[in-house]
């Protein structure tokens, strides 16, 4: 089958391989029908060196299940599944708090272990406990939106759920990638008053704006902290969700949130400490979140999806086939499209 | 009067220095009945450069008010009050919100800005919002327990609120000294089941174990981590209380919780980073906490103290004079005293 490879940095490919297919009696198979491109895809598109094994890329996806193992119980052959980014068998302590991307057997999808779903099809452990069946055809209009909740839209929640975005908050979002504008929707849908977008490209700004975002704060750094408190009677906001995992947008993240407020990381953090360890202590300003246990988040999150009420999916703004999919690596990378949908 | 007055680095002496009075019709001034030393006194203690300002030192008091100014309304000549370490003026939006240490009014006691209470009298500012009145006489044997309200229960207590912890939750109590011992205490009344304390100290740990511990650690680092997950079936525990402020302790913290768990932190960060950036975002573990709002847990803890339900008073194992407090320094420095009160 073909699939998408990355070899290094700069270096992802279509290429042929052994076409996926049951492994484990917990396992389905699944032709996907609907893949996309992460922004955290480009961590490694950036620095991936060639001495790494290679990856099959890809971790969200939308598909329908062609075969699964003896031991699957609730997941049948023809079933329209989402994908969520981590497989988890939904049965362990951690799935049970709704912890699904610390599953005991659990795991991520488009690593050097478990081949990902820019491809034609992807072998899913944990089937039973990993997939939702969706309740809609597989070329539903909706499918964009849904596809979402396989990663950015869930993230965006976890982000938000994190820094304790609640009715009358006053929230700030740093970062106006695919994450962040969902994480604009999720702040809106919980109820925040003002929903502060920090970013600077004017279509992203743009589309934050019809998502909730009510002001937008496009300078960096200590500039940017200086505006968000200008907006906040001096003080900073109740909830930041951060959604880019650089130092910079971390520090910015901790310096914008208010005395005992709260700030959500879901950007993947690309250092090994965090900044502003003082200052979150002395302001009793928490710092938490990690990868979003998206699979908790479906059910919650689907009915506005179903009907209408939150367009997640808006945040695709390129669809191309398995073989544009490198270009389509390269268009966000270079930042000419916010997020790709892969139609293989 | 007389005060205790840090010039450097182990120079701590008792001085004669100008009369504490009323400056802002919002004072009152307050003769101390009890004080004690703290172990952040310590940090300067281990380290103040000579060309800082000297500092009346003291941040934990119980004493008579002497005389209020003319906008006091709810405190009284010949009260008896509990001194936070924090003035606040219990009016503005974060002491409404029980986050009296980010009071847009207040500070700390023992500053270069604000002397301290160990010393024969300490003016107060923000009277009303600051001090709370008990309802002993001031020789009253419960006088070493209520004086932890001032500081040491107050923040074992924040410690456990920061790091949720519950009925039937597994705890971590990093650090031995006198809030860690008020961590164990917290941690107890809040329910939790198991109550693991990480230090070495065999008079703290006999303590802890009063105060509610199940469980020692003794090792240091990666083996403190290796024994706290063996005890917590691999996982590590749901609530740390890092009672402590160093890089290494703040890393074991992070380390010991499991999955979606919480660490608290209320020692003194003395980093400008915090290490485990990674582990506690792919973890999804939360960390929150700083100088805890005191004077809002009094009256959840005062009665406790009276009823005799707790005894955070036994972490005072010195009782000394103004005169000896140099010496109360030394010892507590030595770790030759767990905590040191002073009856000036």
């Amino acid at each position: 089958m073909r699939a998408t490879v990355m070899f290094g940095a700069g270096d992802v490919r279509i290429e042929n391989v052994p076409d996926a297919g049951l492994i484990e009696p917990t396992d389905a198979l699944v032709t996907v029908t609907r893949a996309c491109i992460c922004g955290s895809d480009l961590w490694p598109y950036k620095t991936m060196e060639r001495s790494e094994t290679a990856r099959v890329m890809g971790h969200e996806a939308i598909g329908v299940v062609e075969a699964v193992g003896a031991d699957v119980r609730s997941i049948k052959v023809g079933d329209l599944v989402i994908m969520p980014f981590a497989f988890s068998d939904g049965t362990c302590e951690f799935c049970h708090e709704g912890l699904q991307t610390s599953c005991v057997h659990g795991g991520f999808f488009g690593t050097v272990e478990i081949a990902g779903a820019q491809a034609e099809a992807v072998r899913i452990p944990q089937a039973d406990g990993t997939l939702f069946v969706l309740p809609v055809g597989k070329d539903d209009a909706l499918m964009p939106s849904l596809l979402t909740l396989s990663d950015v839209m869930g993230t965006g929640h976890h982000a938000a759920v994190a820094a304790r975005v609640g009715p009358g908050k006053t929230v700030a979002v740093v970062g106006d990638g695919a994450v962040g504008l969902c994480g604009v929707i999720a702040a809106r849908r919980l109820g925040a008053e003002r929903i502060i977008i920090l970013g600077r490209h004017a279509d992203r700004i743009a589309l934050a704006r019809e998502f909730g975002a009510t002001e937008v704060v496009s300078e960096r750094g200590d500039e940017a902290v200086e505006r968000v408190r200008e907006l906040t009677g001096g003080f900073g906001v109740h909830s930041v969700l951060e959604c880019v995992g650089l130092e910079q947008s971390v520090l910015t993240a901790v310096s914008i949130a208010r005395p005992g407020g709260a700030v959500g990381r879901v950007g993947v953090p690309q250092d090994e400490t965090m900044p502003a360890s003082q200052p979150s202590f002395y302001n009793n300003v928490s710092v938490s979140g990690g990868p979003a246990p998206v699979r908790a988040y479906i059910e919650e999150l689907l009915p506005d999806v179903l009907e209408g009420r939150i367009e997640p999916g808006k945040v695709f703004d390129r669809v191309v086939g398995l073989d544009e999919v490198p270009d389509g690596y390269r268009a966000m990378n270079e930042r000419e499209a916010l997020k790709v949908m892969v139609e293989p």
